[in-house]
C-alpha cells in the first residue's frame, strides 16, 4: 500500500484531516498540524483546558470543541465537565443566526460581515449548523478557504459543521461550542445554516437574532412563506444588490415588505426590516450591524431579550427529553420485534393503530 | 330549588342535552329522549351493539360511540371490544375531509353535498374533529339545525365533534367512530374541522381526500399557503359564487391556482383542482362529487389510495405512542416536582438543558 494513502487512513478520523475533494487552506500546513497533534498528546486535563479557554486560548477552545464533537463515552464525560464549568462565564454574546439557499452568498457574506464586526473591536466566533452535511460530504463552513480574510483574522474563530445523524444532535454539539466560545471571550457568535430542512428552526432556537439572506429575482419569496422562514426572520437581507441588479433589489425588497406583513407584530415587538446589500463589494454590511443594534436596544428595553433566551433553554431541554424518550422506545430490543408485527396487524384490519400503540407500551 | 333545574343538572352528562345557549331540534323531543333514556338502562351487551351496528341500527351505533366519547374504564373496554369487533367491516367507505374557516359556510355545504350523495343513494355519516370547542363551548355540528334537512334524511348520521384536553384525544375518538360508521354501512363519511390550530393536520392524516373551503375575495390565500393548508388540499372549493359574487370568484380561482403550482406534484399523483359553488344555491355541488370520483379513480389506479391508508395507520400508531410517551413522563410525580427545579437551575447557569434533561431521564 502507498505509504501516502496509509498515512492518510491512519488520520482519517481526525478534525485535522479537511473532506474529500477539499484541498485544505494555506493555514493547514502538514506543520502546523504536526504541531497541533504533538500538542494533543500531552492529553491536558479538564482543568488545563478550562483555564486555557477563560484565557482566550484557541488551542485549548479547539480541542475542547474536539472532545464534545466526539462519539467516545470518556471524551463526553470530560466534555461535559468543560461546559458545566465554562457555563457561568457564557450567555454574554450577541447571537445571529444567518440563512440562505445555497448561491446566495452566505460565505461572502459572512466574511465580509465578521471583518466589519471585527474592525469594531468585536471577537467573532462562526459556527454552523448542518445536519447533511454528513451525508452530502460538503459541510459548509467545510472549505474555510471561501472566507480567505476572515479565517487569518486573530479576533475571529471558524468552526464547520459538527456531524452527527440526527439534527437533535448537530444541535446540541453547536448549543454547547457556543458556551465554550463565549467563554473563550467571543462577544458575537454567528451561526450559519442552510436553507433545507428544519435546520432553521434548530437555529433560530438558539440565537437572538435571525438574519434571511435573499436574492433579487429568485422569485421565491413565496416558498419562504410556505416553510415558516420568513415567519422566523428578523431581517432579511438581499445580497448582490449591486450594478444591473439594483432595481430588481430594490423591487424584492417591496415584495419582501409585503409579505412580512402577512405576520402578526412580534412579541418582541420588533418589526423585522428589509435591507440591501453587497456582500462582494462590502456595500450596505454595517447597515445590517446598525440593525442588530438596534434589536438589541429594543428588546432588552422591552425584557424580549432574557425571556427569549429563557424560552429556548425550555425548548431545548424539553426537545432533548423528548427524542430521547422516542429513541429509548424505539431502540428497544422488543419493540424492535414487535412493531413490524403490529404493523402487520393493523394492516390486515385485526387492530387498530391505538389499540397497537397501547400493546407495544405495555411490552 | 326549581325541579326543572334539578332535571337538567341530573342529566347533564348526558349526550342527549344540547350544548347552553342552542335550543334543542324538533327532532329531540322530550318523548323521544325518554324512549332512548328508557332503552339505555336495557344495558346492551357488546354483542347486542355488534349485530346492532352490523345490521345498520342506527340507535345501536349512537350508543356504542357514546362509549367511545367516555371518560369510564368500564365503558372504554366495551368501546375496545365493539371497536375490535367491527374492524374487519370497516375500511371500505369513501372518507372525506372538509376545513374552512368560520363563515365560509361549511354547515351549508355539507348540507348541500350530503344531500347530492344521498340523492345517489349513498350513506352519508358527518363527523367533526373540533379540539376547540370544549373550551369554546361552540362545537361545530353541535347546532344540528343548521344541516334542517340532511339530519332528517335516513341515509345520513350527524355526529358533532367529541371533546377532549387534546387533540389526539379528540382524533382518536373521531378515527374509531369512523370504524363503526363503516361497519353500520356508511359509504362516504364526511370530517368537518374549523381552519385553525393543528386539527387539519389531524383531520388531513384520516381521510382520503382533503376539501379546502375558501370565500372569494377574503385575500387569505396566503395564509392558506403559511400555514400549510393549501399544501394538503386536494381540491380548494371557492362557496358563494352567486350573484355580484361570480366576478370574484373567478378572479379567487386564478389566484389559487397560481399558489397551487407552488407545490411539487404530489405523490398521489394528483394535480388539486379549484373550482366554485354556491352551497345556498346548490349549484356546482355535483362537480364537486364528479372531481372525488375522478381522485378515487386516479388513486385507485396507481395505488396510491391503499399506500396513503397503509402511512396513515403508520402515522396514528406512531402518534399515539409518541403522545403517550411524553405524557406518562411529564405526568410522573418525581418528574412533575424535578423539572421546575432543574428550569432553575438552568436559568441561573448551573447546568446546560441537555445535561438537565439528562439528570431527569434518569429519575
Amino acid at each position: 500500500m502507498d505509504s501516502k494513502v496509509a498515512n492518510k487512513k491512519k488520520i482519517s478520523k481526525s478534525a485535522l484531516q479537511e473532506k474529500k475533494g477539499i484541498p485544505s487552506p494555506k493555514s493547514l500546513s502538514s506543520n502546523v498540524a504536526k504541531t497541533i497533534r504533538a500538542q494533543r498528546k500531552k492529553r491536558l486535563s479538564v482543568d488545563d483546558l478550562v483555564s486555557g479557554i477563560l484565557a482566550g486560548n484557541i488551542t485549548a477552545l479547539s480541542r475542547a470543541i474536539t472532545l464534545i464533537e466526539s462519539t467516545n463515552p470518556a471524551h463526553s464525560k470530560q466534555a461535559n465537565a468543560i461546559i458545566t464549568k465554562c457555563l457561568p462565564h457564557s450567555n454574554s454574546a450577541t447571537r445571529i443566526g444567518i440563512t440562505g439557499v445555497p448561491g446566495v452568498g452566505k460565505s461572502t457574506f459572512i466574511e465580509a460581515f465578521g471583518l466589519h464586526l471585527t474592525s469594531l473591536d468585536k471577537k467573532v466566533a462562526v459556527l454552523a449548523v448542518d445536519p447533511s452535511s454528513s451525508l452530502s460530504q460538503g459541510s459548509i463552513l467545510g472549505d474555510k478557504t471561501r472566507m480567505n480574510d476572515l479565517v487569518k483574522n486573530d479576533h475571529a474563530f471558524i468552526r464547520p459543521s459538527p456531524s452527527g445523524n440526527s439534527l437533535g444532535g448537530v444541535a446540541r454539539k453547536t448549543r454547547e461550542t457556543i458556551i465554550l466560545c463565549e467563554a473563550a471571550g467571543f462577544d458575537t457568535i454567528i451561526i450559519e445554516t442552510v436553507g433545507v430542512g428544519q435546520s432553521e428552526t434548530a437555529v433560530h432556537s438558539m440565537v437572538d437574532f435571525f438574519l434571511l439572506l435573499k436574492l433579487a429575482g429568485a422569485g421565491d419569496e413565496l416558498q419562504g412563506i410556505k416553510r415558516g422562514i420568513i415567519e422566523m426572520a428578523d431581517a432579511i437581507v438581499i445580497n448582490k444588490a449591486d450594478g444591473d441588479n439594483i432595481k430588481a433589489a430594490k423591487m424584492a425588497k417591496v415584495e419582501f415588505n409585503r409579505a412580512l406583513h402577512l405576520y402578526p407584530s412580534k412579541a418582541s415587538q420588533w418589526s423585522p426590516k428589509v435591507s440591501l446589500c453587497s456582500a462582494l463589494k462590502h456595500e450596505g454590511i454595517a447597515d445590517v450591524w446598525h440593525m442588530i443594534e438596534d434589536y438589541l436596544k429594543t428588546t432588552s428595553a422591552n425584557q424580549y431579550f432574557e425571556t427569549n433566551r429563557h424560552n429556548q433553554n425550555k425548548f431545548w431541554l424539553l426537545q432533548t427529553i423528548e427524542e430521547r424518550l422516542k429513541s429509548n422506545f424505539y431502540n428497544a430490543p422488543e419493540i424492535k420485534l414487535a412493531l413490524p408485527i403490529q404493523m402487520k396487524r393493523v394492516e390486515a384490519g385485526e387492530i387498530t393503530p391505538f389499540a397497537a400503540a397501547e400493546y407495544l407500551l405495555s411490552l
